[in-house]
């Protein structure tokens, strides 16, 4: 699709680029670790069409844990507020996106929020669907609608490589299911989750689905309503509350827009009423969030006055 | 001053009033358990200056936590950003708002927010002043100046009852003084935190209050700058991600406007570039929360559409 | 065998017998909580093979726990203290049996001893075999040979059981794989882990294999070594410092010999020098020790200096 | 007093004494900083009342953490085994000996046992007495009758300067102050708790106190009973379960007898029926144990074959 190069936006990523020196590529993941540690791209997508860009903006990528937003949102489709909210819960922590430790110390053993790994398997665990790869089509398809984008699909050897090696995520799962918030079989929930982080697509895309939310889910692109407004205003709060691991608190004050990143180095950035960002560079800070990239949106809503508070 | 009592609001509050049964008075402070549980008042004040109220919101109270918010702003102004947050965290925790555990368990031993008590205790030990007395006089001017109003003062009696029996947030002190976070007397803080915590005001000076942030800084009333806007705005996203004790994430979602509760009964709400929120409410949550206060904030925000997500 | 009823040991028996109704019965194994809840029996074998009893000592139960400080010795026997303790640590907790917590807070991330299911788990992981089933084999030739009898099996319905239920062991393997403490197979583990806790004996048998540990490895029946005098002489410690669960240090005080206990509601006592007990009461204090089987030894050992402090 | 220089123990001294290259010295006290970090000294005393010794023996250190047994001997003394462990528990921990985590974890809120900090201040408390300083003097009459030494007093300069730095401490008192486990003025606890931690003594005096648990509370010089023989027992079970740190396990399986070490340096340990020995090393592992009187008492246990398992 078209997108514009803009120069203004190429200005900025030359100002923050040199952050990149100071992160490092994802290593636990083959694929993550062969990209190019000093890309950095970004689109923007307003709600008019219009869409402007910078650097290899056609690049593709995983979504890691962006995707924990659109399963959450497919869900809450699927279920409803109500019961989704009785198998995870709504606060954010300040523990690592990994951590198994509140499973245990909470009570009762709920993951905290959709957004950590435990919360996002047990969403993912909620798909509706008649087996493992019905929930895996209809997320694809879902995340198709929102890309605006059929070709969207996933990384088969990227989603092999974290199925062989997910051992804590089984082992989050096992402990939940020990806590009847997770049913069924854990292998297949660990593919379906696999899949979904391995799902592929580039900036313009990333910014498309971001808009989105942005336009409180109508599509600004189809003009369809892909997502209820409640559901969109709702992903958004837990982008704000929760959707920086956790430096999310420090990412509100610094930034202030609802976002989502991965450790593959993406970010789906939302301004409200106004356009989605899509960014992608894969060199991590120290919380497995992109450090050029949260440079680049420090800068942005430096610039334009982009904070939502 | 002058607030005129409101239909619309009053029946508002008839309808979520029954929720105060469900609550609980705090009762470790006796002035606190003392106070009516069934008492649930409002008071709305607009940045035209209009004012609109319901119930008795003349009734005054201590802030409590409240205070943690305005004491974080004075600090912010007193020396910057940099500074505080070498001292205090910006994250949102999962943890009890007097949890000492992660004070020992994360390193560097920071407090992970203000809100939290170890976070305002480190907050109310960089309030600039030459010693304990002017430390507090400083706020306490501060705060007269947010509410508008020459005649706040602190409730003697409610002071020295939380320093008497102080024994966490001393414990939570020395534990921060062995890490360098506190320094100087540990009395000394205890005894301008608990002043702090003592301050009273009725709801319609908590909604001028409120108003302030909401009109970033700028006192609608006065029209003075009060604070600026850089720290109101980082102060709203501070109310947002932890200014419900370890219910904000549920907050955020629920109501979506930046608030701070106090386990008097109080809450201060912003709804921004629109007017400042007083709540009194003693019945509280679990979580420590007025019960019926949030049950109120919720028909608000659902009614006329409030949240800012 | 042949192993002569007891008048005074009835008559403690008769004395503790009524802690039984305070106890519980393990509910979450179907099997165990068939059992006879006012179930108490108990074997005394000597070192010079006489043998007293009293109760129906003749019924069997599976080992549960009990089996964690028999796969320590036949794993200490196959690769020596030092490979094994870098897998395991040998440092007693305060955490509940099955706590993941520390693996997580703990760096490195190691098992702090093998009684607790952490440890244990790791322990059976190193087990010599070519597979799964001679893993298993050699346990159980092990066991027979402690226990001195050949008829010794496991309880394939109680291991089924525990195999299709064991969702917090699970949790742990795969915490401990992902830090690469167990090697593997999870499934093959867990097979054989459920199936070491389900070995069943009766009393007699199992004061036979503390009598095994009572005389330093040497068997006092077969005049056999079976274990080498140094891993006899270290599982006795671990039995002192961690055998009880998370009531190790009470039972110390009070009762002050090495043991281990189970789930099940066995208990393996031995007095060095003196003789090995075993113990069958399957109601359980809120730790999952057997209540009266502990009341039993506190009498038996006030009554007989049987304390080695 | 008299005890032979013994050409043996000096050997064994000599093997051992470049493990304190490795070690390091307690550097957050002054007094304890500027002992020789070489030093290392043994004395032996038997229940025959002859006396062995190497090293300079008549250098005099502080107790520190070796306190604590005597104190919880004079504790039960006071008010008997019940009433104490109201107050304290029996169990031994994977946590640091200054950890405040479990006082906020564990229901209800009480110290795992009497050798980590925060249980030896609730034992401080406990010791009976109008006032401070009668409650220390009591204590320091009980450890001179146990060292056999009228001579015995604090190091007031160590006292003073633990006193004006014990933030850890107080914060784990006023901890425990909130949940009703330590009664009256913190600071007279710290004070009195300072002290104990800094009466002085030489190894030879150590020897001796050592000599009377290890002949059940009768003291081998002067036949005194000064312990009741259960509490000698009791005190014995602590060494062995947590008397070295969080690494009492280990010690345990390594060398097998009661001890109790201080950051000073020293260990107290104790040979059942045999002896007591004093140690003085002041180079520390990372445990806080002296690490060449460890690897020392290693020595003496595999030559004598003193473990007690």
């Amino acid at each position: 699709m078209h997108c514009k190069k803009d120069e203004q936006l190429q200005r900025i990523i030359n100002q923050v680029k040199s952050l990149t020196t100071k992160g490092k590529l994802a290593d636990y993941i083959p694929a993550l670790a062969n990209e190019n540690k000093e890309h950095l791209c970004a689109s923007i997508y307003y709600l008019d069409k219009t869409c402007v860009s910078a650097g290899d903006v056609e690049h593709s990528f995983t979504l890691q844990s962006i995707s924990k937003v659109l399963s959450l949102a497919l869900v809450l489709m699927d279920h409803g507020e109500e019961y989704v909210f009785e198998h995870v819960g709504m606060e954010p922590t300040g523990d690592p996106f990994n951590s198994i430790v509140k499973l245990e110390t909470n009570n009762p053993s709920k993951p905290l929020n959709p957004m950590i790994n435990a919360g996002a398997l047990a969403v993912t665990n909620m798909i509706k669907g008649s087996d493992k790869d019905e929930q895996f089509t209809r997320l694809l398809n879902f995340i198709k609608e929102l890309a605006d984008s059929d070709s969207i699909t996933y990384d088969t050897i990227v989603a092999q490589s974290e199925y062989n090696t997910a051992w804590l995520n089984r082992s989050l799962c096992y402990f939940m299911k020990e806590h009847d918030i997770i049913k069924g079989s854990v292998d297949h929930l660990i593919e379906v989750y696999t899949k979904q982080c391995s799902i592929k697509m580039h900036s313009i895309e990333l910014a498309k689905t971001a808009s989105v939310f942005a336009n409180n889910g109508l599509h600004p692109s189809t003009n369809k309503r892909v997502i209820p407004e409640k559901i969109a205003q709702l992903c958004k709060t837990f982008m704000v509350t929760c959707g920086m691991y956790n430096a999310s608190g420090e990412f509100a004050i610094k930034v202030g827009v609802p976002a989502k990143s991965g450790v593959s180095g993406g970010i789906l950035a939302v301004v409200p009423e106004l356009c989605g960002i899509g960014i992608f560079g894969p060199a991590l800070d120290d919380k497995g969030n992109s450090i050029a990239g949260i440079g680049l949106l420090e800068r942005l809503s430096a610039n334009y006055k982009l904070s939502i508070f």
